[in-house]
């Protein structure tokens, strides 16, 4: 069904459809009101394609993922991609790996290549970036969960983030309030420039504050993922290494060491307490119960995607917006207090 | 930084700087050696967008997802998404929800409207579709873990999909096998018309062909989530019913149900035995292991967007794929087998 179609079964030109699909008032009201209702019998959708060209008004937004799969970010996409849908964009989703080198480079290439009238940057390596590196980008950018809190001075670009080092040091301090001397960190990847380096800054000075030492064979790579975080810590529990804590950089990888810790027939939050950082659902209905350091997730996704579409209205200048995390404390650390709930 | 600047610097015309970006022969070999060093040296990268306009070659590949944040897509969503990148094709991704009543219409819009050049549909409730349907949509599409098996005679889409109604009833085959005879299903959500209406056939059809009674109180709705799932068996297991299987059509409402059976203090494929489906990462990383269905999520993924690129290309006729599940036995349930390896 196109519209010459419309135009034949309304015994009228095609031109005359045209008109009346686009509101054009030299249309008789009779005719008009024949053609909309022959439309709306053959459920005939106008091709809104070659209009749209016409006006050059494609409205783009992208997103632009950092990394391979990542349930955190997954879970601020619905809501993204709803908010967007909403305010009449299309998003364009774009991954990009942990291995570019120059994450400004790759912003400035998609948003000309993919014509975007904004984006959103979930996750990436922006530290030390300047006003300057915008000079190239016409659109507004919301940076939102990297590994730098920008201040005003930064106008070119807005940012949503958490404090990295400071969550990462509550997490540790946690770890040590429940006892724990022989601590072990669980990253993601050697070449994780992003938060990672953050996380483990956090919780290297928390040792340091505590007099800690840290053992640098304790310093594991989890991958961001179950089966990464499980290997990795099985492997050292099976040559008895003396850990009885762990904070783990997502709770992802905190269900891996769970796993593997159980596997290696030690009891977890009694021999090894685990901290884990996101605040995923997965933290709360794992068995035992997960420690995390929750990120307001939702309201990121929410003030990311709100600020960017004032932007794109004028409607705001760029901010730079620092979000609080929260310890919550669950059963894998912190025995005694959960002993009466935990398991048989 | 743009053409001018390049132009400026280089000493030459925007028109000899275009040239050169253009790889037009009419330029000296000199200057388009001294343009090409000016052009690495600033980092400028062309702009696409205005060739790209005039050309008319957007390159759009809309995948559109049904219903809510849901972590089996997400994990396919990787895959495709960096096939798509790799092809050339941008991304559009859309969320459309349980309520819109007709995919089809939907589907005809996005197109339009969103000048997309191929869809692949994850999801949706695509039951009694016809050849007719696709009459105004001239782009492929492929359907992918829909709710319905389409055979050859459908020549004007794709699909890739499992049998959902045999999976169902091998799962509920295999809880009766364990002993179970008083069995729940934990559904997703009443106005679901997707493949939770198939997996709930094959499974009254099992325990039709063992002439096991159905309790109608035991069809549960967990809206797919940890929370929806716990809240339903929890609620219903308070009230001290007498359940002893359950087959959960998602291995993250599998997880909810073995937190609210934990929480009743009842012990997992002891009192109450438990099938997931989907084949999660999670199944296998959960404390005890669950029991699923496994879906051939990567393969699946693969194939969706590997048979819509062929189509683009028109190397391959429209197809339908049916893909093999397979029963993961863990210990959620058949107790006695892994009860030496199963907790303490």
């Amino acid at each position: 069904m196109n519209i010459r179609d419309i135009a034949k079964i309304a015994g009228v030109g095609v031109s005359t459809v045209s008109r009346v699909i686009n509101n054009h008032p030299d249309v008789k009201e009779q005719t008009r009101e024949r053609v909309l209702e022959i439309i709306k019998e053959n459920n005939y959708i106008p091709n809104n394609s070659a209009r749209n060209l016409k006006k050059n008004n494609t409205k783009n937004i992208g997103v632009l993922i950092k990394g391979v799969f990542n349930p955190f970010f997954s879970e601020m996409l619905d809501l993204i991609s709803k908010r967007i849908s909403k305010a009449g964009y299309s998003m364009i989703l774009e991954h990009h790996d942990y291995l570019s080198d120059n994450e400004i480079k790759n912003l400035i290439s998609i948003v000309k290549e993919k014509r975007l009238q904004g984006v959103i940057c979930l996750g990436g390596n922006f530290e030390n970036i300047s006003n300057e590196d915008f000079d190239d980008i016409e659109v507004p950018v919301v940076l939102t969960s990297i590994n730098h809190k920008y201040g005003k001075e930064f106008s070119k670009f807005s940012s949503v983030t958490i404090d990295n080092v400071h969550s990462a040091y509550l997490a540790t301090e946690h770890l040590i309030k429940c006892g724990c001397r022989s601590i072990a960190i669980m990253l993601g990847d050697e070449k994780d420039l992003g938060i990672g380096f953050l996380r483990e800054e956090g919780f290297l000075k928390a040792l340091k504050d505590n007099n800690i030492k840290f053992n640098k064979e304790f310093r594991l790579l989890g991958r961001f993922d179950y089966r990464g975080a499980y290997n990795e810590l099985k492997n050292i529990l099976d040559k008895n290494a003396d850990i009885d804590g762990i904070f783990a950089i997502s709770d992802i990888m905190a269900v891996g060491c769970s796993k593997a810790i159980k596997d290696s027939n030690l009891e977890i939050g009694k021999d090894i307490s685990i901290v884990g950082f996101d605040g995923m659902d997965i933290s709360e209905f794992y068995s035992p119960t997960i420690t995390t350091i929750k990120q307001p997730k939702l309201e990121m996704a929410e003030l990311s995607v709100g600020l960017l579409l004032d932007l794109l209205e004028g409607k705001t200048e760029n901010k730079h917006i620092i979000l609080e995390t929260e310890l919550i404390e669950r059963e894998s650390s912190n025995y005694k207090k959960f002993k009466k709930s935990y398991g048989k």
